[in-house]
């Protein structure tokens, strides 16, 4: 049995339970485990380990791409394993022990872990935990939905225990595109130079003898929960999608755009699916999650290839791609997010990035991350290597929160993880704010009269305007009550005064 | 006359006054000038348009590279000239009419104004003005001391004015590396892969045709005002190469580190020249500004090569390189901004960022630009390119600023240039915080102990305390308080308490 699946016959007496591996790991080591929002995740692993530190306390060091599915983050964070945890996450009982500073969090541009990794300026990886499709003739490893960090953390850790996942079928083997930059200060250009070019292997290369331990599964992937459009996500689609045709019609772009990036969530999903409906057509992807709305895309012939680290897909979606990959493969790849978003590729490319914002301020700053300046919702992920980098870095949100207690557009926003000068263009269902070319005060009228909601509008207007009125500067601000929105909400648990 | 520099036989009907050239210039134009910290800048158009402007009013967009000297920028703007200015400046005057909202500044990266230029998401250019040691036999324009953004102004430009500097060395001929990226989406690789490699032409290639006008100078270049190392500076220059020798011993770095780069002004020059004392060889620059210290180490040896897009020197050492530019040419190279500062170059090459700030916080988030969180100081230049896509991000200040009454370690910044996510090292006289792999409320921890100081150490330390007790959260703060240490600035006249 797995003969298939486990193809280099020399493995084949590796194949041992989740427990056995698990022990493995012990206090105090980095273990870097595959996984990229909720997709191609070690499944068996982790919860085994979890299971043994119930008995026997031990904690580590856990990598990943980004987030996990399967419970994995609550079931080791409650299980107290996790003492350090980078480069993202998503789950809401690790995100309680972050914030209740249980466990460090190193929030981290998704293309840079592994750079930093490889340079040594983190500590090494001890075991990567990997999940495979299939380990073929070779070694190699056939990564299964999601590439992220798991090729590297499989080539540089000593030691590599595989999952082979017996849901995944073996016909997803040639989706992959796995390329390492080679080391620095020699390092050659990276050879992407259209979405859809292939310059690596269909697997990861690593040397055998490092596989000490191969688990079997039957677990699926947790599928993504994607919230269906809604009244305001149409809106900012169409807000965005309004903006994009004017840009054709300036000439600034051509019909096809440039290469799309989206982030992952319902707002990002929805401006997506609003492509659908376009006249944009020969539409690439070059982006980290393929969600639904590519699958979508793909099936209506608008877009043409995409690009990605990972597939995060809704149950039917799921069922629908894995259970006929062969009409997707050639329009799909599945690269390391360090390929998927690195920073020579996004701005060769001229990627169009757009993402999610927490809140954005009058000047056009963005936070992503924190709640209320202090508490950490999931963490940056791949938009800054986006925004940074890109042609054009748009940031959607909905201009309140809460049932209205929260704007999202306020004076000064409470952290920052996108400077004024990384954003082009804010969007909320109010309408669009084209920032390119202007200054902060330019910025804030338009800000302030094209996306906020107007509960907010006259209190942010009054802001701006005493502001500029008694203290001047490029960036006008009351600075003693530049946070007092939400100061406020945290005593009145509302913004409005 | 002229003749040797105007090798172009069509050209020489071309040559005027600069009042004559100016007249080219009007009311609402786009003006793209040469210029980079002083060096390069065209210097007689300019003066010659402010003089007619206080008779017949008109007001530009000036674009530059960064910096002008030569009083350039005061200039104009006391002639009312400036309307738009964009990606840099560091004028007092012009300063001043910024922060009274007269002047509307765009604060860019500086390898990013003319990347928005070529996908026409800024307004064109109408007319360049810039400054050469020649026109060649083609017709090109052989640059100065700077590239910046001149050659993309030239090339994009439907006009352009020359100015030929006859104080320049005609030597200065194959000092220069002109090369543009390709339009997207279909840019090949940027051919860099060594901070010596050229990949383009020793001069701007323009269809002659566009030259209107070519005005003859003999005016220098304004010499950079670079104050001596004090007992801070060196101290900072002390820890920081501390610091580098053990990531030699850690064998994280070679002896010949990685590329460096410097940002303009005092404590980063004075950085720089602590290595003319270290145990490092075989040095590289891939940097912006070729300071007083790059001089220093090319002659002392341990700089074998250093790449820029401008020369900006003191006097003596302006007359030693331009008097002897033979004994350097091979060892320097000027480029255009793009590429000196290309996030795809920088990130391959590993470089080595060292750049000043204005202010730091507890967490690591940097403020480059914003007195106060309100009055713009310079522009965020290239430390961004730099800061975010390199191998490792130092930001050096001193502690104290104003004699004390002004921390330079604050719980919270005012502004935002640089997040958390891009500042890998902090380093005051007092210390260096290697923040790399640590979650914030570690960085703290270090930032307090070893950067900030002694005067404001334990208030800082009970802001942390106080926020990590009652508020919690990834990056605890006290929302209220957060900036109220600049409030206190404002109102007192100090930071203390």
């Amino acid at each position: 049995m797995y003969r298939d699946r486990i193809r280099l016959e020399t493995l084949w007496g590796k194949v041992m339970s989740a427990e056995e591996a698990a022990l493995s790991i012990r206090d105090g080591m980095v273990i870097g485990m595959s996984g990229f929002t909720r997709a191609g995740d070690a499944k068996e692993v982790p919860v085994a380990l979890a299971e043994r530190a119930r008995r026997d306390p031990l904690r580590i060091t856990l990598m990943t791409g980004a987030s996990l599915g399967n419970d994995i983050d609550k079931t080791l964070s409650e299980a107290n394993v996790i003492a350090r945890r980078m480069p993202f996450q998503a789950d809401p009982a690790l995100r309680r022990r972050i914030n209740d500073g249980e466990v460090m969090f190193i929030d981290q541009h998704l293309s840079e872990t592994v750079e930093q990794l490889r340079a040594r300026q983190l500590r090494p990886v001890d075991i990567a935990v990997v999940e495979a499709t299939a380990i073929n003739e070779k070694g190699g490893i056939v990564p299964t939905t999601s590439v992220g960090n798991a090729a590297s953390f499989a080539v540089l850790a000593e030691k590599v225990i595989v999952e082979i996942n017996m849901t995944m079928p073996q016909e997803l083997e040639g989706l992959h595109d796995i390329y390492f930059p080679s080391r620095r200060p020699y390092r050659e250009p990276l050879g992407v130079m259209r979405p859809s070019d292939r310059i690596g292997l269909p697997y990861v290369p690593i040397d055998p003898q490092k596989i000490i331990g191969i688990v079997i599964t039957s677990k699926a992937d947790s599928p993504s929960r994607i919230e269906p459009p809604d009244e305001d996500t149409a809106a900012i689609a169409g807000h965005l999608l309004e903006f994009l045709d004017h840009e054709v019609r300036e000439a600034r772009l051509s019909p096809s755009l440039m290469p799309l990036q989206a982030g992952i969530g319902s707002i990002a999903n929805a401006v997506l699916h609003g492509f659908t409906e376009s006249r944009f057509s020969n539409l690439t992807m070059y982006s980290e999650v393929l969600q639904d709305s590519t699958i979508s895309l793909l099936d209506s012939g608008r877009l043409v290839f995409a690009s990605g680290s990972s597939m995060t897909l809704s149950k039917p979606l799921y069922e629908r791609v894995l259970g006929d990959i062969g009409r997707y493969r050639d329009r799909l790849v599945l690269r390391p997010q360090e390929i998927s978003n690195h920073p020579e590729i996004v701005r060769r490319l001229g990627i169009i990035g757009i993402n999610t914002a927490l809140e954005a301020d009058i000047y056009g700053n963005v936070n992503s991350t924190h709640v209320g300046g202090t508490h950490m919702m999931n963490g940056i992920g791949g938009s800054g290597d986006f925004a940074r980098n890109g042609h054009l870095s748009v940031f959607v949100t909905k201009s309140l929160a809460k049932g209205g207690k929260i704007s999202s557009i306020v004076p000064m926003v409470s952290h920052v993880d996108h400077t004024e000068h990384d954003v082009d263009v804010i969007v909320t269902e109010r309408g669009l704010a084209d920032l390119r070319g202007l200054a902060p005060r330019e910025r804030a009228a338009l800000v302030i009269d094209n996306c906020a909601h107007p509960l907010y509008r006259d209190a942010l207007r009054d802001y701006f305007n005493e502001a500029a009125r008694s203290r001047g500067g490029q960036t006008p601000h009351l600075i003693e009550q530049a946070l007092s929105w939400h100061a406020r909400l945290r005593e009145n648990g509302s913004m409005q005064g």
